[in-house]
């Protein structure tokens, strides 16, 4: 099916999707989980070809994010069901007000429509994608990398036979086949067939999408996250935070790239870091004033500008919260920054004043996800202001229309 | 001043703009109308001027448009009051949730930051955009059209004296110089310097706007509204809500375009319809099986998708409700829709399966309208479903944060 057809396919399944009711949404998404472990032989087989054809033309982390066992075949299952253990989101009064002439306004959660969303290597994403959708009462298109077409295709025949079995239509979940560049350019420019437009990856994607969409696009995942030390800091939450949200999983936007130190703090503070971060290996890079006190790197600017996304720290001394907001509003990707500090007036000030997604108060920014915020998961972690912010769960995938009961009124 | 420097003069006034607190925005917004009324005189000569240029340039209705005359000015300042006298929805915890882990999540309602919006000929709008982003805690950047460009001016010259009298920065209204082509496309490209992008004005604007914008932009206005009239429809009702829904005011986006009526109606609606609109000479387009019943002229494919905004009516028999679903799912812009019927069954089937931003029982489309819902004012109506839907007030032009208090955590 070309591109264009099952754009087509998608839009026409949309009333379908909308008129689900939510015990049959999670049925289907059992009957999914059941054909998943049922059809994991020819997954893994699919998956073996596609390793085998990516072996040497991509990255070991990237192969690594590609490979499927059996385990992750039962997690994505497990996942499946978890999404129908959640509340259906869809068809919640919202607001109810009457008017003085008498019109009664509901403001109801509705489905966006027809989401779509392109995404890199991680296979697990088209199960996980396939299943927000349907429960939120979307149709999905899913446009994955070509190096997990085999993947996806298998993933996505197992979810189709879990739909048949439930006497759903496989239109709700539709696999972009055409994996070139102009399968995403397509989707960008579905005017009027996509409502929503969700990219999942690098930069170079995201980016791609917010400049080239002609349809709505949430703008995820790039983070540069800060951890400001603030005079009033608490030494020891201080070096386990930056620790943690830098070392514990330094791949992930959610992970901290710079710390920026009051200057009060910063001779206690900095040799205590240097020393705590030596023994992962965490290369720094200092400002000239850290630069001072302890071993580094010199900073270069664009130090301050990167996602390091790898065991790098950038380190700035600063001379008050508020430099650490200047900095931060100059700086910051609007992903997530926290505060280490047990002075509430300079919390405050930092809550107020910064930004971004997620702020935090002597906390990791690790935090940052949608089954640490308690919607039990996530289709990406928005850094724009329109629509979602922060980490996207079922909610973040619907919109609202009114439905007004007259009787007769004119204006 | 050019257009970037503007934005980055507007960039720098959001942290300002969002700890406004909402006395102080109150005060802000009489000081501005009162200094509207003062500068009415020079008001009123920019406007002169503007009609002088546009004259045998633009349209008469435009020219009546851009038109000014002390009693709009009266209008405007009032409006700035309304504005005034609106609930702050600043700050606003929207859901707060503890974590097992003990960290404390708050849901907070926060500014968008700097909304950029592009209009054409009515200067009232400058006033009322800039009235609405400043008490929603936002940076405004107006790009009003090339005819008012002497009257925005003026009107923002106000602005500014009355925001200097309060002791606030004149960026916190930001109005764009250059009315050339260039100026609005740098609005839709300063990605990072503008967090929404609203057009209002015309088809060709709106969509220029969301096929080149590389920031958040919300779709709004155009409207091909429908109205059904089912088999179990009240006559009465149903020829006064079709009559006011198209003519009482032909113009808006939320005039009715199209009428569609159920078979088993259309003997006995169709002839009333037709002597009725007689009266205000609306102009019949017909598909045949109207046509063998009243007189009017044949409706071509087109006539079903265009938004006449004129004296016009397409009106279309149908077998039942879904095929008026089905008709309007293939041919709306998801503005506004209404079904006249006494059947709850009925209603509800057209309810949920309509998908439009505002979905009426018995009433007419006429009240799609911020004023009309309650909001107290309008900056547009959404026909999109990423971000606000429907008329657009204060809360519309807001977004959130998450605030997050720990105590150490990490993960």
């Amino acid at each position: 099916m070309t591109t264009a057809e099952l754009l087509r396919l998608a839009a026409s399944a949309k009333p379908g999707a909308a008129a689900l009711a939510a015990e049959r949404k999670n049925c289907l998404l059992h009957f999914m989980a059941d054909a998943l472990l049922a059809q994991s032989g020819r997954i893994l087989a699919a998956n073996a070809a596609d390793m085998a054809a990516a072996r040497g033309v991509i990255a070991p982390v990237m192969l690594d994010r590609l490979a499927l066992t059996h385990q992750r075949i039962e997690a994505m299952a497990n996942g499946l069901r978890a999404v129908a253990a959640l509340p259906d989101p869809i068809g919640q009064t919202l607001e109810e007000t009457q008017r003085p002439n008498g019109l009664l306004l509901r403001k109801v959660r509705v489905p966006m429509g027809v989401i779509a969303t392109i995404y890199e290597s991680r296979p697990n994403v088209t199960a996980d994608a396939a299943a927000l959708c349907l429960k939120s009462g979307n149709v999905c298109v899913l446009r994955g990398g070509k190096d997990a077409i085999r993947s996806n295709t298998a993933i996505v025949d197992a979810l189709h036979a879990g739909l048949e079995r439930g006497g759903a239509p496989r239109g709700l979940v539709n696999l972009v086949q055409d994996t070139d560049r102009g399968s995403s350019v397509e989707l960008m420019e579905a005017r009027g067939l996509v409502d929503l437009l969700i990219p999942r990856g690098g930069k170079g994607l995201i980016r791609a999408c917010m400049e080239n969409a002609k349809v709505p696009c949430i703008e995820t995942g790039t983070g540069i996250c800060h951890i400001y030390v603030d005079a009033a800091a608490d030494m020891k939450k201080a070096l386990s935070i930056v620790d943690n949200a830098k070392t514990s999983r330094p791949s992930v936007c959610n992970a901290a790239e710079v710390c920026l130190v009051h200057k009060a703090a910063a001779e206690e503070f900095l040799p205590l870091l240097a020393e705590r971060l030596a023994k992962k290996k965490v290369e720094l890079r200092l400002c000239p004033r850290a630069a001072a006190l302890i071993p580094g790197k010199p900073a270069m600017p664009q130090d301050f500008d990167t996602e390091f996304l790898d065991y790098i720290l950038a380190i700035k001394v600063v001379d008050s919260v508020d430099e650490a907001v200047r900095h931060i509003a100059a700086h910051s990707t609007g992903h997530s920054e926290a505060i280490v500090t047990e002075d509430k007036a300079a919390a405050d000030r930092f809550c107020g004043a910064v930004d971004s997604a997620a702020v935090y108060v002597n906390a990791s920014t690790r935090f940052t996800d949608g089954g640490e915020f308690g919607l039990g998961c996530e289709m990406g972690i928005s850094t724009q202001k329109l629509g979602a912010r922060g980490p996207m769960g079922l909610v973040e995938l619907t919109s609202y229309k009114y439905i007004i009961q007259g009787d007769g009124q004119i204006r």
